[in-house]
């Protein structure tokens, strides 16, 4: 069936209050696919909707809203419809979601809990938002290294009705120290009668909940993991942080990189659900420090003006020849943010990757040349067109170079080198851009006039 | 261990041809961080040191490099030993490898294949780099509909050995058309007497082999998928992709598009190994082109010769001007790009978002005039601010809306909209840049003056 002819029948569902039709309707559809079919309802309509749901679906279809979205909806539900639905919820997301709730509500809901749960809450709303704390969940699956592979298969099958997996379980000490862990995978394929100790994985990789989120993900792929395991406070183990969350972190973190390079800063929401407001205010600051850094470059062409007024022609080269340098300077730049990012370069290549950049650099800088002079000579004659490929060179150099050592430079300040990549190499690149046509313009230009005289 | 050391004690074991110690100093190491030990050494090193590891370790190893090196470090082996690390390779990796080996090689190793294995790896090599096909499997599980989940679990047991993955199961019918699909967390919770039957996912999501290998990596992610079946000729199943090799997939494809973003095009080993010319060929040519776009706005400024000679003031304020319309143009067009590519507008919300872009260019706009007001009239007078701050309103609103638009127009022409993105709108925005800049300047001076006169 199409999207559009389900969202209308669900606007029928809702108008006729009609349960049945919705079970029907939804019972072959995955939670996100559900989801996705909702946006255009009021937080009220969605909230109704999903109270005519089976609660195991309503908890899983929740979870697949943003979490602002997450908190709107709640709050049109009634309190003891909400309880059910917070406890029915993965327990990660619960914890979010109840973060984002305000203080009065998130009182109202801890009363009516159980200690038990209220301390699962406490403890994972307590990590800030981008800390590995705060994607991880507690409902892990532990087994015990005396057990034999079949016991262990039997106990997985006990406990595992509300673990996040039971593909990954892990051995813990008295206390609660992470010793060993072991794949469901490994307990089939096992001697039914060995004992988990004899196969389990010693030392397992590992990650302290106060590390950055996008390092869990990046342990998780690099060791093609299934849930990796969370320690904190003398190496208890917390939680753990499974792939499909992890999958979600590197998308969001490679979104959050590719709007810092273009100065866009985080947003708390989709750009579809963001307000005017917030996006302006991602994007406002580096936009007026960036009018400022500009005033450099007016204030070099200002520097020159007397040459400037003498040979007007040289204007018509100018944007071709910043844009040139700042152009290059973006692509070494983004190649250089996103090796960073993903670990294919780092901090000890400098000197390498410069070697190469200037072989590099240097050969574009030559065929831009190539290119612009034929241009130069037909607009402009010769002199000017020698001036124009000559800086060419330069500028496509210099710019490649600046693209290079920023992104390094920030990373050694301890700043992310995906910060407002392009455009301040392109404002750098103009600056130097204009330095160096002017410069070389009214060196070279006074000579030939000089040779002429 | 430090990473240095254990370089230099894999020196120091090749030297001597020590395989003991090289067993001991790798028994604990992962086989990521095993390769990543490797980079400095050259193929031939890399290839001694492989054939002096066990077997198992030896294929995992070797995944993890580039294809290309996969190619080199192979061809610096015997024979015989190629072809037992051939065959104890995954066989998706097997396939890839295979591809990457000159074709003299390639006729050696298949005579001294088995006829199942040749036709195993002429299936998955004969699917194009970026399609869903090279980058599948057909080591997956299947089970019958018949067995019970006790059945099906020992089935798993006995068959499993060599399956990429045991967690999802698939059934098949006489025609090996896909059917359903059972979790093993789904056969271990379940009655063991039930018939798998009675509860697997029927109609489960699939993909074909010929779709982008991007959609299969967003479909793993949307629906938290271990493997996604895939299917061909007819819906048979004839593989599938396990969710570690969307993570890598949907990492090649975020570094593809930020560096498509900013004209470079792609790289087929990474960016510390790639080639100088390698890398001077895919930054050469949108080079040249922005170069000869860029002189569209030399000639726009060369039509307005007349008013910049008699106002050479004005052109302190032009880069400014200018950067910005690129400026805030970059980031529409970056949130734009992002957006489509993770799913989270598309092409219907193109009103809504441009209603959005207009306040919130609009007031940035306004904002940026404001701080380039002051500086304007300390620098040039009352006149020239107004016709600064007026200019900036009108560039930020011009290079948002080209922004929002140029992704939209992109995808509606079949290109992807993240091609040249950045770039691109910079230059466009020059153009209008100059061209709105000093047409309000002749218009509004000249009104000046006459009104002075």
């Amino acid at each position: 069936m199409s999207e559009t002819m389900m969202t209308d029948d669900l606007r029928q569902i809702l108008l006729s209050a009609d349960s049945d039709s919705l079970h029907k309707l939804i019972s072959n559809e995955h939670p996100a696919d559900i989801a996705a079919l909702l946006p255009d309802f009021s937080s009220a309509e969605i909230g109704t909707l999903l109270v005519m749901m089976p609660l195991a679906v309503r908890a899983d279809v929740i979870g697949y809203f943003s979490i602002d979205q997450q908190a709107e909806i709640v709050l049109t539900l009634d309190q003891d419809i909400l309880i059910e639905l917070i406890r029915e919820m993965p327990n990660d997301e619960r914890a979010d979601l109840f973060n984002q709730l305000p203080l009065e509500k998130q009182q109202q809901l801890l009363t009516s809990m159980r200690k038990a749960e209220r301390d699962d809450i406490f403890k994972l709303a307590s990590y800030s938002e981008d800390k590995v704390g705060s994607i991880m969940t507690s409902d892990y699956a532990v087994v015990d290294a005396k057990m034999t592979a079949t016991q262990g298969i039997a106990f997985l099958r006990k406990t595992g009705a509300d673990k996040e997996t039971i593909y990954q379980a892990f051995v813990v000490d008295s206390g609660r120290r992470l010793i060993g862990t072991v794949s469901l995978r490994e307990l089939i394929m096992a001697d039914p009668e060995e004992k988990i100790s004899a196969f389990m994985t010693t030392d397992p990789v590992s990650i302290h909940a106060d590390e950055p989120q996008e390092e869990a993900a990046r342990l998780i792929s690099r060791y093609d993991l299934l849930a990796l395991p969370v320690i904190n406070g003398g190496d208890k183990l917390v939680g753990i942080v499974t792939y499909d969350d992890a999958m979600d972190v590197a998308e969001e973190e490679a979104t959050e990189d590719i709007h810092k390079s273009a100065t866009v800063g985080k947003l708390d929401t989709s750009l579809r659900a963001a307000s005017p407001m917030s996006l302006y205010r991602s994007r406002v600051s580096w936009l007026v420090v960036l009018v400022f850094a500009n005033i450099f470059t007016g204030a070099s062409i200002a520097y020159f003006e007397e040459t400037i007024a003498t040979h007007l022609a040289l204007l018509f080269f100018m944007p071709l020849l910043v844009a040139s340098a700042g152009n290059a300077g973006s692509q070494s730049a983004t190649l250089m943010v996103r090796g960073l990012a993903t670990g294919d370069v780092s901090g000890k290549d400098w000197l390498q990757l410069l070697g190469k950049e200037v072989l590099v650099a240097g050969a574009l800088g030559l065929t831009m040349a190539f290119a612009v002079m034929a241009v130069g000579v037909l607009r402009a004659g010769v002199d000017i067109a020698v001036v124009v490929a000559l800086t060419m060179i330069i500028v496509v150099l210099v710019g490649s170079l600046i693209g290079l050592g920023l992104p390094f430079l920030l990373e050694k300040f301890g700043c992310d080198p995906a910060t407002a990549s392009t455009p301040l190499i392109t404002t750098i690149a103009d600056v130097c851009g204009v330095l160096i046509y002017f410069g070389i313009a009214s060196w070279y230009l006074r000579e030939a006039i000089q040779v002429v005289v």
